[in-house]
């Protein structure tokens, strides 16, 4: 198995909704979308939003769950000052501050934002973790 | 805010347990990697895993959450036959199969696996998406 991730899928409760909430932060999403799925090319990969309720019949999940499921993304940004730039972003879109951003014990700068579904997306400034310019992060080997 | 994602954190309940799982795929974890977090360079973006009660803390989650929360990530292949391979591949590291691979009304084939906290993973082959030589994968604009 390659190590790499082609797509991230977020279940939703409302495609409308969220569609609209991921546009508003300047987001184009795919042609291929359609009243049942959206999807967003994101660099490397894709973000596609699906029903919940039908993403969870798709898997054959064993456990419909309930709020947080243990699943964090996060945009890492190239200066500490955009943490809070995109913070707000994130907040005048629709989105919930989960917590505001503060120095990291790692030597960072974070916050979170939920989306619409409360899904976390944690926005950071990580000094040790590069950006390139196309927006590809590289971790130490 | 760039429409682009750093990172994928999986909180888990077990760190070593988890890092083996993935290891056992043939991944290699970073060097700045240690007993509370460890990350993997997936092509453009990191894979980190974490403590599951440790990131409702860090992201001040309003609900702990219980079972499947609402995200899937997907592996998606080149080649019709490399998904049953792949499943297999994730059955014999210790993941579990939570929906063997079969024709989708999308047009291509695909199935699900869950690493050992349950986190699902689609693994598909679709034959509108493109995936490059790097292993980026293209969505229609």
């Amino acid at each position: 198995m390659e190590p790499r991730i082609s797509l991230i899928t977020l279940g939703v409760a409302d495609i409308s909704r969220a569609r609209r909430f991921y546009e508003s932060l300047g987001w184009t999403a795919s042609g291929a979308s359609n009243d049942n799925v959206v999807f967003f090319q994101l660099a490397a990969l894709c973000l596609s939003l699906y029903g919940r309720a039908a993403l969870v019949e798709d898997a054959h999940l064993p456990n419909a769950g309930s709020g947080f499921g243990g699943v964090a993304l996060a945009h890492n940004v190239r200066a500490r000052e955009d943490v809070d730039h995109v913070l707000n972003e994130a907040r005048e879109a629709g989105g919930t501050i989960l917590r505001p951003a503060e120095d990291a014990f790692w030597g960072g700068y974070s916050g979170y934002f939920a989306d619409p579904d409360g899904h976390p997306w944690e926005v950071a400034w990580n000094p040790h973790f590069t950006i390139l310019e196309d927006g590809t992060i590289r971790i130490p080997t």
